[in-house]
């Protein structure tokens, strides 16, 4: 018997998953975290929160690295024995002691950064993706995040690469992929209150079991 | 408002999922299709019923494709009109004829055979797929199927190769990657029965809402 849940939601673009997440949050009356969690991990690190802005849920690129390695002003080594390391990996591993000792407070939603992985090896964690049709999501980048007509596919398709190029490159799993998550649900079919509902009695079911057979590493 | 609901049941081999989906069935006591949607329309066509075993959910070889463009007994022409068709097309056709036939009936539960993706454009349908982690897998493969100690794994990933062929060759979507499905699952996280209830609970807020948003093509 579970007391506590840490809901990790990984979300396609414009799928209405942070929606979700915030609704879920408010609903079971837990912590919710989004951007927070970047303002968090900048002020528990004393590094600027421009620094985490800029690099959220983004992968090392080799340009990147290189700069990195090389005259990057890190504030004079801010993170001693790290050093040779990229910034954004740097960053990665303050931003996981975060979730980390978020998880470790109780029950709470975590939206994106790997949450799923970085906890891996907790029992009570319920990961969970949301995505949905592209013509809905193609709505909501227009209503929702003002993207222009036009465009609002194409964003919505290079936001999606530059999520799951951070995922598969921080995790030793797949994003999008069904065997990644514990459940995963396109939100138009219920609605996103409907789906909402769902996981909460998914939420209800997995208290009452024992442990968590995912928990098994392959 | 919806009164019949088609269940469609995409799996991992060794998942649970074949049981997760004759189990719905009993539950809710509407009719369960697996291997027996192969004997109908073995029956309907007039086709042997070794054919179909022989062709079911695999896809077309082009040297299987070579075999049949040149002397395949087809039993004079058996059916009239696709003659130039690969028998696997051909089968996959009667197939799908009997699947839509099925659905039409009422509401059941279809394991595997795309009909998730024939079935596309009805609004009473929820597609399911069931995964579970390889240890699970390895275990009943073993114990439920048979299979050898050591080459377990090799037949589970080999089993799914030949799924996923069979599922990208006949649809033009992805298997086992969540946007293909409304809903996907572990089987482990909750197991069998728990995982039952909960395409139940699904089930029923389903039929409270109005068409089906996933019906949008893409």
């Amino acid at each position: 018997m579970k007391t506590t849940t840490v809901f990790t939601i990984g979300r396609q673009f414009g799928s209405g998953g942070r929606s979700v997440g915030r609704r879920l949050a408010e609903k079971l009356e837990i912590p919710f975290y989004d951007r927070e969690l970047i303002a968090l991990a900048a002020k528990e690190s004393g590094l600027s929160e421009t620094l985490f802005e800029n690099a959220d849920e983004k992968a090392t690129s080799s340009l990147f690295y290189s700069m990195v390695m090389g005259t990057y002003p890190l504030g004079g080594g801010a993170i001693a024995g790290r050093s040779e390391m990229p910034l954004n990996d740097q960053l990665f591993l303050i931003q996981s002691k975060t979730i980390h000792a978020l998880a470790e407070k109780g029950s709470c939603v975590i939206v994106g950064r790997c949450a799923d992985y970085v906890l891996r090896d907790l029992p009570n964690v319920l990961n969970i993706f949301i995505h949905a049709r592209m013509p809905e999501r193609i709505k909501r980048a227009i209503e929702n995040y003002g993207e222009d007509e036009k465009k609002a596919e194409s964003v919505c398709i290079k936001k999606d690469k530059q999520r799951a190029n951070f995922y598969n490159y921080y995790s030793d799993r797949k994003w999008d992929q069904s065997e990644t998550y514990d459940l995963t649900l396109d939100s138009g079919v219920l609605g996103l209150e409907g789906s909402v509902d769902l996981i909460i009695a998914y939420d209800e079911m997995f208290r009452k079991t024992e442990g968590k057979k995912r928990m098994v590493s392959t």
